[in-house]
């Protein structure tokens, strides 16, 4: 079956998502009706592309796919999006209409992981600590006196969170010699041992381990969910990633107990993002801040490309897709 | 059977080795003549023990078991080495006369590949570079202008050596979506296929890896081996890792290279260590020095008592060693 596709983003973003090899694999299966990318689903050229597409594959700053795009897409059946969420694309117009959606947040999930893995690795160790101590001395330093908690063998790393993401930390920790535990309010124990972790209660987690790395999504439900006596909870030495959003955390209670200097904090999100230049967050030794880098950037965009294109090649061919996105889903997810 | 096990290294190794619950898992099979190392082979209490021991569990700092040390243990038949190489610990006389050698230096290679997968994914990321950059701007920076060549999906990483380090490397770089080449004279392509890697030269390796990192050991053959013309090899933008010894590569050249900023390094060894106070490696952005710490550190150090008193139990029931070393690997190991 031949499907006409249809991209609907910015510009740069399809340029980024596709670099010209990785479109022409599109054909012959699948009719991409222009290597341009609508980019105003109300402009001329974007109402002539919506009107013969069956499929569309939206990226990040794609407009809302709503009742006026549906109206104006009377073959649509699918939109397949390239990132992760698909919150701010998607309206409940397309659930409605029974419009089959896709997304990309399994392949978006994977270099998240990659980040947090690394900086569990590096944090049990204190090597980056231990680094900036040697570039500050330009002498022999003595790691074990500085640091005697130091070391990755039986650490505990505490993973709130079975998310996409969280299950791909579990499952690239599997080969290291880490307790590994999970806290998720929608996982039982029994599944939590099928993916090799155990399941405790986030108190548990946040009060036993050696690292606590936050994978939950963005809810009203888990606004806060690190409150000031979590943070009190943290057991003296560790070290707390954050991936996810800024507003699971209070962010107040972290500085003051990153200040007291006796935990470490790595930070890929905060709120508000940008934080403000007087924020003791970016003057203190203990905590590390990257802006909302660990989730697909550069080549990393054309994995969740490659994802989609598979999707709707998987369509091309009668077959189900294999990360579809439900409605229902949406109370518990990213 | 039971055998009579004497430790031999200075008391501080000892207590970082065996904390006291592991050498209680020593009882029964094994039979411990004292909880206090031999520290001095040729005082009393050494004679001592050495009279009584079928097993030797060395460790960082004990001396030479030579021709004298073996005349004063008509028993001994094993010397379990609770560190990396024993090349400083095992004289010509332990294989003239036959005494069985093991060393844990499989558990040693763990930490190091830990380190090194690390510093990998973050490297081709550019996570450190632009944590530095968020730091220092204090607000909003563009990660993607400062870095084009980003991210982790398909980079080449070069590992030189399919040693116990480098073969820990692949392992743990499975699951990752980089293409891992191997470059080592001691490995055909049938085995290289069989760990999951293509073997290539060691120039090709160079000329073509996102990131180098470096497994050799130190050996007359090996000095020198990333030499200037390797060095200039590399790719603009690539990140040289290197956690094996310093004399394997040209200093020198590796600074001028790094000091026309188009490389990164990641440095565990020099060659001095310590490096001058006004080394240029210090004080340049694109280095990142560790004082060899990749290595068992801290808690590790228990990871390969572990694994030396499963050798000693192994003995003790009359199985063979996992982790013999013999005389005649020595010319190509660490
Ligand atoms: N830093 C980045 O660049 C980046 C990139 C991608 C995603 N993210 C963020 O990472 C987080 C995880 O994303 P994802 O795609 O893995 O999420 P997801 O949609 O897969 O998460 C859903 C799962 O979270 C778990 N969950 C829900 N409520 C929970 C709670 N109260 N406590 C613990 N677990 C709970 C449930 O298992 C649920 O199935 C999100 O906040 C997302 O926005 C950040
Ligand atoms: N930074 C640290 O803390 C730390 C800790 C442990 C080991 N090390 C160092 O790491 C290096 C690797 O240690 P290991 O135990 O994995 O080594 P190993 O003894 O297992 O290495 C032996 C193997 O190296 C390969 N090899 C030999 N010559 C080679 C060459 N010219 N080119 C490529 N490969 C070659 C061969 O496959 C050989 O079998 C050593 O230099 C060791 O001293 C450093």
């Amino acid at each position: 079956m031949t499907l006409n596709v249809a991209l609907a983003m910015p510009a740069h973003t399809a340029r980024a998502l596709f670099p010209e090899r990785s479109l022409d694999t599109l054909e012959p299966e699948l009719n991409l009706l222009s290597l341009e990318p609508i980019q105003d689903f109300h402009a001329p050229e974007g109402k002539a592309l919506l009107a013969e597409a069956d499929i569309l594959i939206t990226g990040w700053g794609c407009p809302m796919v709503d009742d006026a795009v549906l109206d104006a897409a009377p073959r649509l059946r699918y939109v397949l999006h390239a990132a992760g969420s698909v919150k701010h694309h998607v309206a409940d117009a397309c659930w409605e209409r029974g419009v089959q959606v896709s997304s990309a947040a399994d392949a978006n999930a994977i270099p998240v992981a990659e980040y947090t893995v690394a900086m569990i690795i590096l944090a049990n160790k204190r090597v980056l600590q231990i680094a900036r101590a040697l570039h500050t001395a330009r002498a022999e330093i003595q790691p074990e006196r500085l640091f005697p908690d130091m070391g990755n063998y039986r650490k505990r790393v505490g993973i709130i969170g079975a998310s996409k993401i969280g299950r791909h930390v579990i499952r690239l920790l599997a080969p290291y010699e880490l307790d590994v535990v999970v806290a998720d309010p929608y996982l039982d124990a029994a599944e939590a041992a099928a993916i090799g972790v155990e399941l405790v209660t986030l108190d548990e987690l946040v009060a036993s381990s050696d690292v606590v790395s936050l994978h939950a999504p963005s809810l009203p439900s888990t606004k806060n969910l690190i409150d000031a006596g979590r943070i009190e909870g943290l057991r003296p030495g560790a070290t707390f990633i954050n991936t996810s959003r800024g507003d699971l955390v209070d962010q107040d209670a972290l500085l003051a107990r990153v200040e007291r200097g006796d935990i470490y904090a790595v930070l890929d999100v905060t709120t508000p993002w940008v934080l403000p230049a007087d924020s003791g967050f970016y003057a203190h030794p203990n905590v590390l801040l990257t802006p909302h880098i660990a989730g697909s950037l550069g080549n990393e965009l054309e994995r969740m490309a490659a994802s989609t294109v598979q999707e709707a090649l998987r369509l091309s061919r009668g077959a189900p897709l294999s990360f579809r996105v439900r409605a229902e889903d949406l109370g518990i997810t990213a």
